[in-house]
């Protein structure tokens, strides 16, 4: 989510990638622990098949300093809409919603990569990412995703968002329709892409291509125990974003099939 | 989502339900047929294994009527907020965010329900919701979802949800951590609830039990098929909630399984 634009900011919570992958543990601080919402641990007592890329020098844990009510015209990214409409009555309603101020010509904000790690001998796993995210005060687990630059296809945005977040370079497999992420909530669309890597034996993990401030941690998750492992981090504090969990849910539903 | 606060409104777009499973067509009027976002048509060529309850008198498409930035103060149920906080180096930066006001003391706003449908001779299937979403300004086919009352659980609100929208009376399988629907703008937290309706031979469509007001319509779907009838869905012009797509994604991914 480089391309992020509630981003005038830029996503935390990470490191600095090493291209090495390394088992690691978040230590909070005694200052950063008095912030719950913030102190997450990725136990290394944790049975993982994981790789985790991480960093060397020890970071801050990121902190909500102060929030405040803020109006739609002093926003710079987001603005709250009053909707007028009629319903199947001709009865006239209204509805309150908040969108993104910064959707391009392609009437679609953002899309998220469900990426397929295929080896010769190793598990196929998915690739989520961990970014500290202030609307929920925490670190969340995703999908790599980002917003769709102007001009660019879909398909683009999501091998470039891959590539800049992973490193990982992939094919894209499908690609979903224009879907909505929280319709009676927000305006916001986006689309869904499968993208299959294929990697060999010995390949290294690729070198992240992150924006200056941009902290995002990789971790390879195989498919066979990818709703355990997200529960797994649920459980330490990590907020699991509802579109990954999601496509998790479907995959382990499928996986033990009563139909 | 009869308890939806951003409806001092009430969800549109559909009908009276007969009870008796019927094939509809929606046929818009001329001067519907002008707003493109709400001109929606099942085909009735379309093949269907769904059973698709409907209505008996011709509905109005729902319309909208005007659209206006609005004040967090004067907003009802939302709210816009400028977060500042630390990142990993230590350095303030700002994030803009949206959220609800109405949120209880259970710390989440809402449930989503995967509804399993097992027959004895009918295909495993799950139910999905059809409701006009004014934010999106689209019919959006959805889980059956709802937000939580003050001092409800989840499991008693995803129950109490699925028999409202949908009738069905079903029994919690299984019930995912708190989950974020789109952490980079919104603090919106859920919770995923995989239901299970156990149905005899012979069983009628049970009768929804909707607020005043509320429309919303009811599709039956095998999970084998989900996926590309969520795509048939989207090339006729409705909205497919990002939550539903990943989940049938996620089945669809998995019954194709290459791993």
């Amino acid at each position: 989510t480089g391309k992020d634009p509630t981003n005038a900011n830029i996503n935390p919570q990470t490191f600095l990638t090493s291209g090495i992958p390394l088992t690691f543990e978040i230590t909070a601080s005694s200052s950063q622990k008095s912030n719950r919402h913030c102190s997450r641990l990725i136990s290394p007592k944790e049975p993982s098949t994981q790789t985790i890329t991480a960093m060397a020098s020890d970071p801050l844990l990121p902190e909500i300093t102060a929030v405040t009510t803020l109006s739609s015209s002093d926003a710079k990214w987001v603005q709250l809409q009053k909707i007028d409409w009629k319903d199947q009555t001709g009865k006239p309603r209204i509805w309150e919603a908040a969108s993104r101020k910064t959707r391009g010509s392609s009437g679609i904000d953002a899309v998220a990569i469900a990426p397929i790690l295929l080896h010769p001998t190793r598990p196929a796993s998915t690739l989520v990412i961990l970014q500290y995210r202030p609307p929920v005060a925490a670190t969340c687990v995703e999908f790599p995703a980002g917003l769709i630059d102007e001009g660019e296809t879909p398909e683009a945005a999501a091998i470039r968002e891959l590539r800049e977040e992973t490193g990982y370079e992939g094919t894209v497999v499908s690609i979903s329709p224009t879907i909505v992420s929280d319709p009676g909530l927000t305006s916001a669309k986006m689309q869904h892409v499968v993208m299959e890597v294929q990697l060999k034996e010995g390949d290294e993990e690729p070198e992240q291509h992150l924006e200056d401030g941009e902290f995002i941690q990789r971790v390879v998750v195989p498919l066979d125990g990818l709703l355990e492992k997200l529960d797994v981090f649920a459980s330490q504090g990590y907020a699991v974003d509802a579109r990954l969990y999601n496509w998790a849910a479907g995959l382990d539903y499928a996986r033990k099939r009563k139909w």
